[in-house]
């Protein structure tokens, strides 16, 4: 069911800044970025093999990611794992008790996911995707 | 020069439970686990496609690892960056105001590695490692 990962997220306070560290100082490649309005945020798309490491800026201070950031700074965010058909992870995920952030998968930038709460996966927000252009 | 995530590390404070929830619970498969006492943890190596997510429990007290799960709890710890040349690596790095938490590549479970401190790239604990039998 998990084919890979999807991706990396990691929240910076400022986008541009951070993308000068990733590409000139840590040599990673811009793929692109883009403002995500519904979930108030930017963020930046750098490819690392099959996966790709996402830098997140919150736009807006009410944000949960702008709450994050807040809170615990800059760092880690959450850990995407790929999947087939995200409709079927989460009926396995929730009979396996599981807990969900949502009851049915969010519009993301890169398909359909949906949240695992860190209380379910020792301390990590972990978010199962299936990529538009895949969906059955 | 970064080839592919070679993994992603998570602290968790009992592998056995973590194990059952990273298997039973999220749907991952374990492919080994391994002591090293030289680092002072037990690992798990969970594979998700071409990366591996590996769970780190320290089986000492006074471990790097250990002082981090009890000061900031279970939890997402680093990323790893694979790349050729481990050395060609921290030339580069370090010729970009890098800051490096060694000066030479240490022994890890998978390879040869150099950590990049946090401070250096946005609150992020990155590695970049060679694995072993790519050596030049």
């Amino acid at each position: 069911m998990i084919t890979r990962i999807n991706h990396i997220a990691i929240v910076v306070a400022d986008l541009d800044e951070a993308l000068k560290t990733y590409q000139d100082g840590l040599g990673l490649t811009l793929r692109k970025r883009m403002v995500m309005p519904e979930q108030e945020v930017e963020i930046a798309f750098l490819p690392a093999g099959e996966s790709v490491i996402e830098l997140i800026q919150p736009i807006t201070p009410d944000s949960g990611v702008a709450k994050y950031l807040a809170k615990r700074g800059e760092g880690l965010h959450h850990i995407c794992l790929e999947v087939d058909d995200v409709q079927v992870t989460m009926e396995e995920l929730a009979a396996r008790d599981m807990q969900l952030l949502s009851e049915t998968p969010i519009r993301a930038a890169e398909g359909h996911g949906v949240f695992v709460h860190p209380k379910s996966s020792h301390g990590v927000l972990l978010e199962f995707l299936q990529p538009y252009g895949e969906e059955a």
